[in-house]
């Protein structure tokens, strides 16, 4: 690393930003600083201090992954492969089928995420990748995932994702077939019902491609069954009739308009400054995928926007529920109450990026009324939509609970942050969670253990990624 | 990007090696250069020629591999941290326990390797990362990885990498408290038993460690209560009472010597070489934690010797089993049979480092014998105790399993990569499968799908990481 490496490091230190993969000099480029002026535009536009202490250094850090995430618009697949075929004796005749090909090489669950072209937010792909090698010749391992990430480092649709990974390595590897199996999850835009929701997994947008090369060009061959018996063993199963249907319509949200919709027509001012970011990007903005990317971008960013605060407390405040104390401490007459898994989503105000998950709420009252879940779902919504952090939108969870439950509250927030994945860190399993306790569950352990013993394992229920 | 990243693009080109994080200028570093030899003396010393194709770029592949997973010596953990310490107002007031501090942050789940500092073997980390914030301070989330990554990235010991995670956290967040918990898997010896085997994952050493500071400090403060019940959500089952045993014994099988160890003392060369290593690396071998390393590192090498084919493929085809016809064809008589999960560990030729799973056989014959099984378990073993592909080895498994059941014979291999996980690369979860199928296998897909249909599904077991 030597003299290099401690200068750039000083510079981090400097800066307050992230030690990335390869941004060295992306800092003082043009590129990079005109993704920073546009974003200064955008978060104005979202009624925000561009010098407040969390926003002050947002500007930098977009630039940088965004210039991160879509760094594959300068590497060569192609050459990436052939710097690691290796000879393979007896890959061409004894052992095989297809051909006389020395078996399926497959590599699961390779863990990527891409960029939208039609809304330029990131989603998440699994991707599976086999191929029949031929020629006596077989690639490094790690090269497959390296040339996958290429393309995902691009801005995307999953269908063509899947194919130019695919194509990219028949050419390099010139194997009798590549497969590639890509499932794509995309979060979803507020307020707008999409063809392809998932009603297992909340709020999630999903696509399964696949693309085929040589051998397996045609769908119904058997060496397509042979892939997807490999790929199960690791429960990955994927149905090879369900591989068939989502290559027609575009997947993303924000293509789907929605009666709810309350945004109206985005400013010019912030679509211009994300048409500047696509161009500053390496990007032609007049591709025909990219023509709506910009007006999409900034309707999902409205969500966020910064809202009067004052006036949506009142309108919380006014809804106190009727049968709650207002100071009420716990008597023997109440009893302890939870709302699980209400779902939010929210945007990272360090890195522009959404964060997504769930809140459980637990409290003590004399009764519940079912009014209570519907109010505490609207004060969830209302702290997650603006530019936040988690340890900020617990606090107010909690705080405007109390106001409305009584004194005896506890919050947990559960929530992945696409910022952990999408800028060289790189942490796909990764997820956190917060906690503020107020009132008796601040000062009884046994309160708050009762309360956390009561809030269900995703892990046997199927939320989450 | 731009010029430099270009000319940088291109070396990886002409020299086949990885595009990684900050390894520009690596290459022509006189440590680099010297770790490079030192690896060359000990390919010689398994007795392979360092000249052969799979071998030729190896020396250069390890030294980046060993300089860029050791990166952390020349990283500052607290200067990551102060330079994302964000102020959140409230956090010191209304909400809140642990001493008037605003509730537990936690990041969950973190995928870390680490190399042992006791047998230069990489191991693997699921990290668990909490701390209470104080004095109205958060820091970045994704700081709590970076700073966790800066001590994985040394020779470690888990209990030291907790205590200093753990500490330097501490200083650079100034928090009421930092809790760490580390899940450590270190790969086993061949021949020795060490005392913590886990009896649910073959082969797999763990360690389970923890380090509090602050509201922490005491291993029965209330807080570690939540702390482990908010990981819990996650499937992460810690359970406190096995939080305190594994501190003093050193968790390294290395450390074991066993009764059936055959290899003998190493070879001085290949000791002083591996010395001359962890100099290059910045550490200092007479510490006394490293007083064994080398020789410890050269023992686990010398388990994958060029040893003789011939000779031990003669001992193979002497076993065959008589009630087999030679050439026999699939008939009516015959029965599908098959071996499960054979386990086996290799040593990836192209970075010198472990790669491990399952071998699954499926073979037709008139009948089964009782020795089958360990014959077919000798075969594994013997083809993965060498520097090998996966490619290579399933088609040597499958070519000897063949020569000693009849012809109709499928093999495949599972197997999770080290190389996948450390170099920059860091896909956790990914592993690779291959198939060699012969005979009737491979003309038959019907044959070939009835065999993968039988193959257990590991995530509904509990094999593997």
């Amino acid at each position: 690393m030597g003299a290099l490496d401690e200068e750039h490091f000083n510079k981090e230190i400097e800066n307050g930003v992230e030690l990335d993969c390869l941004d060295l000099g992306f800092e003082d480029q043009p590129e990079t600083v005109a993704i920073e002026d546009a974003v200064k535009v955008l978060l104005q536009g979202l009624g925000e201090d561009i010098n407040r202490e969390g926003l002050k250094k947002t500007p930098l850090r977009v630039a940088k992954a965004l210039r991160e995430g879509t760094k594959g618009y300068k590497q060569k697949a192609k050459d990436i492969v052939q710097s690691a075929l290796f000879p393979e004796v007896g890959l061409d005749d004894a052992v095989g089928h297809a051909g006389g090909a020395g078996g399926l090489v497959i590599v699961r669950d390779l863990d990527l995420f891409s960029y939208c072209e039609s809304c330029l937010l990131p989603f998440q792909v699994k991707c599976q990748i086999g191929y029949v090698p031929s020629g006596q010749r077989v690639v490094g391992l790690s090269k497959l995932s390296r040339v996958a990430d290429v393309f995902a480092k691009r801005l995307q649709d999953p269908q063509r994702l899947a194919d130019e990974i695919c194509s990219a390595l028949h050419l390099g590897i010139k194997p009798a077939g590549v497969a590639v199996i890509l499932q794509c999850s995309h979060i979803h835009f507020p307020n707008i019902e999409p063809p392809f929701l998932d009603s297992n997994r909340q709020g999630w947008v999903k696509a399964l491609v696949h693309s085929g090369s040589g051998v397996f060009e045609n769908d119904f061959a058997d060496v397509w069954d042979d892939f997807l018996s490999l790929l199960k063993f690791r429960g990955v199963n994927v149905d090879k009739t369900l591989m068939k249907d989502s290559k027609q319509q575009c997947w993303c949200p924000s293509q789907y308009s929605s009666s709810a919709e309350v945004t109206g027509q985005p400013s010019t001012g912030m679509v211009t400054a994300v048409t500047s970011i696509l161009i500053s990007l390496g990007e032609n903005p007049l591709r025909k995928e990219l023509a709506g990317t910009p007006t999409h971008f900034v309707k999902w960013l409205m969500n966020f926007q910064n809202a009067n605060l004052e006036t949506k407390l009142n309108g919380f405040a006014c809804a106190r529920m009727d049968p709650l104390k207002q100071n009420g401490e716990a008597g023997h007459d109440k009893r302890m109450y939870t709302e699980l898994n209400l779902s939010f989503c929210s945007q990272c105000e360090h890195h522009l990026l959404p964060f997504y998950g769930v809140v459980h709420i637990g409290y003590y009252a004399e009764e519940i009324t079912p009014v209570i879940k519907s109010r505490l779902q609207s004060i969830v919504r209302f702290y997650g939509f603006k530019l936040q952090v988690q340890e900020r939108l617990t606090r107010q969870i909690a705080e405007t609970a109390s106001s409305l439950l009584g004194g005896d509250v506890v919050v947990v927030v559960e929530a992945n942050h696409t910022c952990m994945i999408s800028r060289g860190i790189e942490k796909f399993g990764s997820s956190t969670a917060t906690i503020a306790v107020l009132g008796l569950f601040s000062t009884d352990p046994a309160a708050r253990a009762k309360f956390l013993q009561n809030i269900p394992n995703p892990a046997s229920g199927g939320s989450g990624f």
